[in-house]
């Protein structure tokens, strides 16, 4: 068996690169997990040792993120957009909690949109829900992606809000939340954090629910991070019960369940949590998140320099919301990108084609992307631009 | 690197035993996907080399199964639990279709209940929508499960039903179908084959929808296949249709959705697929269905041939309706079988507890439980009443 392979750099949006010696460690211990002479895959979901990995697990992504007491972490199934559904029921459900029952349940929803995937979002909860409104909607406002209005522009819905939802780094768009938006503290923030969780530092604390798609900085895709302020949880309602309606809920998209049942109320997706319980301890061992936090600066700030530096590539991004994790752009003249992206293929740079709702080149930098890669691909740049440019 | 391990015999209920030539595969390949320089779990889901893997999975799937072509396969996230809920969804909606908009819609659900996860997923349907009939309750009208009470003690609600529940194989308390339900041909036939799909033959053209959870005859939990009759495939409905209410569904929860994108609306559980297609291989390879069928028939037959002559070992399921796949048994008097579980772990057999809800002991006999590893427990079986009867 090899644990080499051909030297590839994998500049992917999603599913993007593993750390190396994680998948290493995965590789060597894939026919054996801890001596049980089983796969990981192979042992029972309610056996010691799961529990203690599932355990391990938690308690090391709450270290890195400095999670509080009061907040409870779960791995669910389906990706963000099965939290698009989820935070809808689940917050509609504890806000319902708080109004009079003889009163009129009609709260609406807040929604900024800005980019792609908070679009998405924002579509699920009209489909779902009758009231809901958009805070923010920039590609409306502006025309395209690539900003975040100032707080004067944003039309919130105050403490009527069941929740206030925003998308933190927008993967397709480049766009990221320089700020966590301030509003009223009384309602749940939610934030869809697929993209950029990891990356750097934030305060858990600002949150009702936070959750992540695991294929980015987390491990493989096939479960999903939530975390959740614990007063936000309600036990799931019966069509039965007076109060029906949209706080009838799928068991299986219930926060509370999974709270109760230390997210084992069925089987779990126990291979990707396997593997980002060691990316959990692989990036607690590069010294957490505030140390990532600034390699990420680093490495986006050398990309972008360049961009602005350079009379071929342009950023459609406004500087204050780059994202550090994705880097879209275009070459002028747009003729050039096929080249650019067949000449980085040659050099085993791969997956760097925009996404194709906004074409071009995407640079994502997730925290396995390593400084040497940036580097090997700004000089590709360069070199790329020295012989374009006029 | 090292593949071999200690050897076990694993006759775990699920998560279970996997073939070893597939996981040596994976550990082969795990670093470098067909050369990409890539692990699979890093490469794009929208990529071509991810696109054929699925597609021979879907392709090997129906190979195995003889899928007519009127059926659609969908990988989905969330385990069967996720399916009680999803299935009341795309059906009340499919039903929906069939009567005049100005009619009341309040269709039965027919559900058998045969062991705990019908029970459980009736206790979903009953939680979720007004109107389910149980067709028989073998714990309510025997006082225990392990038996299917014929035809004229059900109460079927014919063809005003939106669809048949049942639940094929009751891997907890080792009850199986030894037949297809005999229902209205134009009611859609629902069920839960997540612990016997692929371990025989069966007519697909008889179902509506059937589902399995990967993690007993298909590969790593985490992943959830589909096959769903074309004709039941609706669009998801939005709140602000007139038709609203039940069949208002979660965008993650829509076999339409899923059907439309090829099971790619958003990233797939991608290493659980790849390991499946690994295993869908494996079985074509062993001669398919009919084959493996034989083994699981001669593998089976002596467990319950030595059960049934001893004297010391009783089943406590009905012969013609015995478990192929999970064979739960007591050992009389009961305080033999926490030696009888020692005993056989120093032999290293494992995950051979009853459930807790039942006790005792269970043996699973899943595709990639060999002949081998039955022999092996047999032999202790044996030696275990030598020691111990009377």
């Amino acid at each position: 068996m090899s644990s080499t392979r051909p030297k590839v750099y994998n500049f992917g949006a999603g599913p993007s690169a593993l750390p190396l010696s994680v998948l290493e460690k995965v590789q060597r211990e894939f026919l054996n997990y801890e001596n049980t002479g089983m796969s990981v895959m192979e042992i029972s979901h309610r056996s010691k040792t799961f529990e203690n990995l599932l355990n391990k697990t938690k308690h090391d992504f709450k270290t890195l993120l400095q999670v509080p007491d009061n907040y409870e972490i779960l791995f669910m199934q389906g990706g963000g957009c099965t939290q698009f559904s989820a935070v809808i029921y689940n917050l509609l459900a504890a806000k319902r909690q708080q109004i009079p029952e003889e009163e009129e349940f009609n709260p609406p929803l807040d929604y900024f949109v800005t980019g792609s995937w908070s679009a998405k979002a924002a579509d699920e909860a009209k489909r779902l829900y009758n009231n809901v409104n958009i805070v923010i909607d920039v590609k409306k406002s502006k025309g395209s992606f690539g900003s975040i209005p100032p707080k004067e522009e944003w039309k919130l819905s105050g403490s009527k809000a069941a929740f206030v939802y925003y998308c933190d780094n927008e993967t397709i768009n480049g766009v990221e939340f320089p700020f966590i938006p301030d509003i009223d503290p009384s309602v749940p923030l939610v934030c869809d954090m697929s993209s950029n969780i990891l990356s750097r530092k934030f305060d858990v604390s600002k949150f009702g629910v936070i959750y992540a798609g695991a294929q980015k900085n987390i491990g493989p895709a096939g479960v999903t991070v939530v975390i959740v302020r614990n007063d936000l949880l309600t036990n799931p309602k019966s069509v039965n019960d007076k109060d029906n309606g949209v706080t009838v809920i799928p068991t299986m998209l219930s926060y509370k369940v999974f709270v109760d049942n230390n997210s084992l109320y069925n089987t779990p997706p126990m291979f990707s949590i396997y593997v980002s319980g060691l990316v959990f301890e692989w990036s607690l061992q590069l010294g957490g998140v505030e140390a990532i936090e600034e390699i990420n600066k680093e490495k986006s700030k050398k990309i972008y320099d360049l961009i602005d530096k350079s009379k071929i590539y342009r950023s459609f991004v406004d500087k204050p919301v780059r994202s550090r994790m994705n880097a879209p752009f275009r070459i002028v003249p747009e003729e050039l990108e096929k080249e650019f992206l067949a000449g980085a293929e040659e050099l085993r740079m791969v997956q760097l084609k925009g996404h194709r709702s906004v074409g071009g080149i995407r640079i994502s930098m997730y925290n396995s992307v390593t400084s040497e890669a940036i580097d090997f691909l700004i000089n590709y740049m360069i070199e790329f631009e020295k012989k374009h440019a006029i």
